[in-house]
């Protein structure tokens, strides 16, 4: 029943971070914002209301765990969260860590200038993948 | 324990729309896009991550409750979902029908040009409240 596959255009914009219970967690290739993407493992959902009761709490819990991981990082001023899919309609929701100082604040981000593609060497990748695997080793 | 109020700059923006278990409805006043804000009775939120387990449940099923609602109504091609406070910090989440006709599509309404306030005695303000009543009074 679930055929999941990951939208190119998503794979192709955000490197691989890991896999929770629902949704793989990717990283927005733009290092101008600290960026997870999580799409729920679950073939031809666009909102969020298509997702299953028992799949929305997960994935609710999901949101609130990158906040809290973003938040316990980098002490952003603001978190964004957007589920949007104008453009990509496969489900997909954005938690963002947000600085007073951004290149896009107090604007979204969505549409805002061009990504700046992380340096695959970037201590910025190394911080949030250890951080994560943290967050994963203490479930 | 709970001295909400609702933050004045949203109050001004935005129209009443009804009191859903956990949160305020109000209708955001530009009528370029169908929009509704929710706004959880809670004093001193500002993310998602906030609110407690039992709220942020409560909080789903409303954004999924009003999704549907607009659905319903409008047929949209998309719903965008966001909570993003860069700009008024009181937690509120924005549930949007979108079109691909809409004066800011594919990109997001926040920041997109400038409110177009409803007429008082707008057709749209009363399908909106028409539907929300009908919503209420099936639960």
């Amino acid at each position: 029943m679930n055929n999941f596959s990951l939208d190119p255009r998503i794979a192709e914009s955000s490197l691989e971070l890991g896999a929770l219970a629902l949704s793989d967690a990717r990283i927005n290739n733009d290092s101008r914002f600290p960026w997870i993407i999580l799409i729920p493992r679950r073939e031809g959902l666009v909102g969020l209301h298509d997702l299953a009761a028992d799949d929305l709490q997960l994935m609710t819990q999901e949101i609130r765990d990158m906040s809290n991981m973003l938040l316990d990082v980098y002490s952003p001023d603001r978190i964004n969260v957007g589920a949007l899919g104008n453009i990509v309609p496969q489900l997909h929701v954005h938690v963002i860590a947000r600085f007073e100082a951004d290149d896009a604040w107090p604007g979204p981000v969505w549409g805002a200038g061009s990504p700046d593609a992380y340096d695959a060497q970037s201590p910025e990748l190394e911080k949030i993948r250890n951080a994560f695997e943290t967050y994963q080793s203490a479930r």
